[in-house]
């Protein structure tokens, strides 16, 4: 039976979603879990990693399970398994074919901006904080050139060879109170693509570049000028479409 | 010279705000802070006590300390040396005759409930996660029996023997999307006695009490028949007035 998992998980404590050994990560956790309960090793695909401190209301991977036991019961025996900073918030028998990775057509994420001057306790593990005050109207600007089918090439990571063309099909940026909410919607991300944006968009709010030079950055399509990347903890994926 | 110190805390990995020994507590950490900036012991007073795992936006104290040292480089100072779930978002020198306790006007606490099936791991410190849907409207027509200049021994914990007649100037009850926000405004709070009410207000919710039956439990002063208290990670004092 192939069974598709909806997570929520706290990044703060973990070095990200993949497996790697001795470290703990989401994806070891989650296997371990559904191993034991099923009694026989389980593998998971997800949709795609996290990085270390990065969260998720919605991360969703496949695996498949030897036995026909009701997927509610699957879902509820890994919550009283997993620890409290991982639960799984659906469990469903899917078609055989289903590809938590292949098959999802775009991904939503958002990063959070606490923009005031006094530091923050409560949402130190969820927010960037900035002090200087950002122009959320330039920001705005220089997000409308980063919408639709673009090369990403300078907003990705080192050390990717595969396209880096991707459609972003929605960059909302909304004020509320002290915090700057950035809505990404996408067929796909590249490797740190969210955080790289993030950054230089917060450069442009800063007044140190102008909209156009995001402009300029992505037609130029190299990191060696691009603004440093947004911390990891103000970052959710939030939603997986298939 | 004395400080006025306004502090935001994660009140989860504290025992609480008071000093004691050989436990973690939101005080022990501050007076520490304190007492290494200024090279002699401080001791510092609180508005009032908070559980452990409760959390405090503007929990506020005042201080005495032997130097006039600017009060914005003692803040600066204690953010350098506080951990990172204790922040002091304002550091004023005031008058001497100030008393973080005896001259608090007014307090406001929100309690924070998650109410939807699935669980959360990302808001598990900070919520009271409830399956079963409340009825708004009920848990507001039972709070309109705990408004104003009311005897609260219904409401307190075991052992108080002071007065217990608060004045309940606010309790406002707002849906939004999964979150029930309970809001408290008073003029002291008994101890225990949000997460009593709120533990009271739950069971209206529910269908378990009728609204009238909070009324009775006030009317009889006992908490032989109260609902138990809601637990103390959904509660933050948000505001002290002075």
């Amino acid at each position: 039976m192939r069974l598709k998992i909806t997570l929520e998980y706290d990044g703060t404590d973990f070095h990200g979603w993949q497996v790697q050994p001795g470290l703990r990560t989401v994806q070891g956790c989650l296997e371990e879990a559904l191993t034991k309960i099923m009694g026989t090793a389980v593998r998971v695909t997800a949709s795609g990693r996290t990085d270390a401190g990065v969260h998720a209301l919605a991360q969703t991977v496949h695996c498949d399970v030897p036995r026909d036991i009701p997927p509610e019961n699957i879902g509820m025996g890994l919550n009283s398994t997993l620890p409290r900073d991982v639960r799984v918030t659906r469990c469903q028998s899917v078609e055989g074919s289903f590809h938590a990775r292949f098959h999802a057509r775009s991904k939503v994420y958002r990063y959070l901006i606490l923009n005031r001057r006094t530091p923050t306790a409560l949402m130190r593990n969820r927010v960037w904080h900035i002090r200087e005050p950002l122009e959320i109207q330039a920001m705005r600007a220089a997000a409308r050139h980063l919408k639709g089918k673009r090369d990403f090439a300078a907003f990705k990571s080192s050390g990717e060879d595969t396209s880096t063309v991707r459609e972003m099909r929605r960059l909302h940026i909304v004020k509320d109170g002290d915090f700057v909410i950035l809505t990404y919607e996408a067929d796909g991300f590249l490797k740190h693509m969210v955080r790289n944006i993030t950054g230089a968009l917060v450069e442009v709010g800063k007044g140190r570049l102008a909209p156009v030079d995001v402009k300029r950055l992505l037609a130029d399509g190299s990191r060696d000028d691009a603004p440093r990347k947004a911390p990891a903890q103000g970052l959710t994926l939030v939603e997986v479409h298939y």
